[in-house]
């Protein structure tokens, strides 16, 4: 006889999209053209010169582990990044290098929050969020967020929701499902409000870098008594690769380290090695070749949806998603995609992945295809619909 | 102000030998030479069919997101090992490709153990096997070994330490870090009394392939209700990649699933695709020469040691580690490594990095260099213990 699993498990969703993605597999397998805009993960390869310096790091032979907190040149390099691009001095001391934006998350939450602890956070928000709370018998508090608010939390929400045993804020800008951003001085206030309040602030900066109006300002900003997680997997290109970092407040430094050695010993010596040609001129400029391929497939993408009927009340500024209602066509999107794969081969994310608020009327669209590509999945939703009685 | 740090980071210990390996470095840099026999790394390379595996992954440019259990072609070759090397048949879907061996242990603890859950273990042991309870917020039982039982808990060990809240095992065989292996009638008979009292069994066999008598034998032979945590690192020498592996019960599989999807969302694609190099009979010969060389180090490595005046009570039959009593010199194991390292340049591991149990009467040595540098080293240790008052 078996043993039960832990009760967290419980807690803790599957990613809905899977089935969707194990089906389209099945689909493909049997010939069937399948498009793809469910996934996080853009269709660039990694830039060149990145792969090069793995390359290069691999024909060294010498893939040994390498300091828990990670190589010290790539955390001077992420230092000068900041200073470069956002004018601020972030301590190497302060910066970790974790297996993706993941890892940064669990060390994050490993090293601040305990059982019976309220995370309050968006919901949509990035599933995971909530996900790590429980893994460390946290509670995740999530408030409905919608157009008024850009999707994002705000002060008058966050008072609103903070009990007794709230330790603590969860921000994500650009969000993931909904790609809307909170405004500098806003997140600054937050920020404020939540120190004030003698919480934690983390703040998701994985897809600062991809926005298409004003720049994402990071947190490091307004405080250095902030946990920032971030990745070179959505703006770097880098998403099998499974590196990022996390930034913490001084006082966190040591419980950091010890978290890290423990559950991860370190992360992946090629990764690191490659990520340190992420910053070079020549790389950057390729990503703002991408960033601008991102913009354009924004807009085009934007315009079919709402030409659609699909409504999408605030224009994404960041990340590569619209986070669209599609309640004039069903009032259960899980079934809607689920329907629209079958029929027309065109994979997308169901509201229902990113929390229960209004999940059911929400489809998540991710422009990591080409237009090309979008033109033909968005005549095959179009036909869809049509034919479809709602 | 800033925040405290979760309570379950006191659990958590750190790895005292970091102290040590950051003064090596420190002396390393004003031009001393020292001699590393405290890491649980190789000095070997990764082979070579390993190496330019991952290299023509890289030049492919496609390094995407894997599927969160791991690329079906690794899982379906560790299947194949497990048949051919053990005779064994164990499905791929119950194999999941881990961040290591640290990943595994995650995973298997993060599904399995609740707060308040008791997990019993030896000590000495590798000491994130007592961190990772912690994190979970369950309690590390700690039952102190010594060579009466060649360091391993035995039945009547475990019979006696179980109490009503008491849920798992843990076995490390070979150990680390004594280098010793459980028999395998010893092994099954203890899953099976672990199994009769409903409780959870964990086998780490992440030095497997590395004993110079009997092999090890996988608990699977014996059960199929039992965690199996393995890695590439050690045997395969791919220490810096972060891959291992992880073998769970069939009850467990959609828990695990859900818990590697938040946790990593996968496993770093290139390691794995490298990974798929570490069963070809190329690389296997040359793990089989590397095995050779080891057991000849640990040879020469017990014999001077014993001959020094260490107690080495057990001769290790596995891992690259001689856990050795130093009562002789000192009662303060820690002070002697760190004096050692000061006064002639040779970095070991001192005994609280295991546990408490006689902690302060013994050292690791890890035989991961050269005997010609294990000469070296030997040299200088026994001129310190000559110049040292005792």
């Amino acid at each position: 006889m078996s043993n039960p699993v832990a009760k967290r498990i419980q807690q803790i969703s599957p990613f809905y999209v899977m089935e969707l993605l194990q089906r389209a597999k099945e689909l493909e397998a049997q010939g069937r053209d399948i498009i793809h805009m469910e996934i996080g993960e853009p269709d660039f390869a990694t830039p060149q010169t990145i792969l090069n310096a793995g390359i290069t790091h691999l024909q060294s032979g010498q893939v040994k582990y390498t300091a828990a907190a990670g190589l010290s040149q790539l955390r001077e390099k992420i230092a000068e990044f900041y200073q470069q691009r956002h004018g601020i001095l972030v301590p190497p001391e302060r910066i970790f290098i974790t297996p993706g934006a993941s890892g940064a998350l669990l060390l994050a939450l490993g090293v601040s929050l305990n059982p019976g602890d309220e995370l309050l956070m968006a919901d949509p928000c990035y599933p995971c969020n909530a996900n790590f709370a429980a893994l460390f018998e946290g509670i995740a508090k999530r408030i409905p967020v919608d157009a008024d608010t850009q999707y994002q939390l705000t002060d008058e929400l966050i008072q609103q929701h903070w009990t007794q045993n709230t330790r603590a804020v969860l921000l994500a800008s650009p969000s993931n499902p909904t790609g809307t951003m909170i405004p500098a001085q806003a997140l600054q206030q937050t920020i404020n409000q939540v120190n004030a309040y003698g919480g934690n602030f983390y703040s998701d900066e994985i897809y600062h870098g991809l926005t298409y109006g004003a720049d994402a300002t990071t947190a490091l900003k307004f405080s250095q008594n902030v946990f920032v997680i971030n990745s070179f997997s959505k703006y770097f290109g880098m998403t099998g690769w499974r590196v990022g970092w996390l930034v913490v407040p001084e006082a966190y430094i040591e419980a950091t380290e010890k978290l890290a050695q423990n559950v991860f010993i370190a992360t992946s010596t090629n990764s690191q090695f490659a990520a340190l040609a992420a910053f070079e001129p020549e790389t950057l400029l390729e990503l703002e070749r991408r960033r601008q391929a991102f913009e354009k497939r924004r807009d085009f993408l934007y315009q079919r949806l709402v030409e659609m009927g699909f409504v999408c009340p605030v224009k994404p500024e960041g990340a590569f998603y619209i986070y669209a209602n599609c309640s004039k066509f069903t009032d259960d999107s899980f079934k809607f995609a689920v329907d629209l794969l079958e029929a027309e081969g065109v994979a997308v994310t169901p509201g229902k992945d990113f929390g229960s608020h209004e999940a059911r009327h929400h489809i998540r669209f991710a422009y990591t295809t080409s237009i090309e590509n979008m033109e033909i999945a968005l005549s095959r939703l179009e036909r869809f619909i049509k034919q479809t009685p709602h």
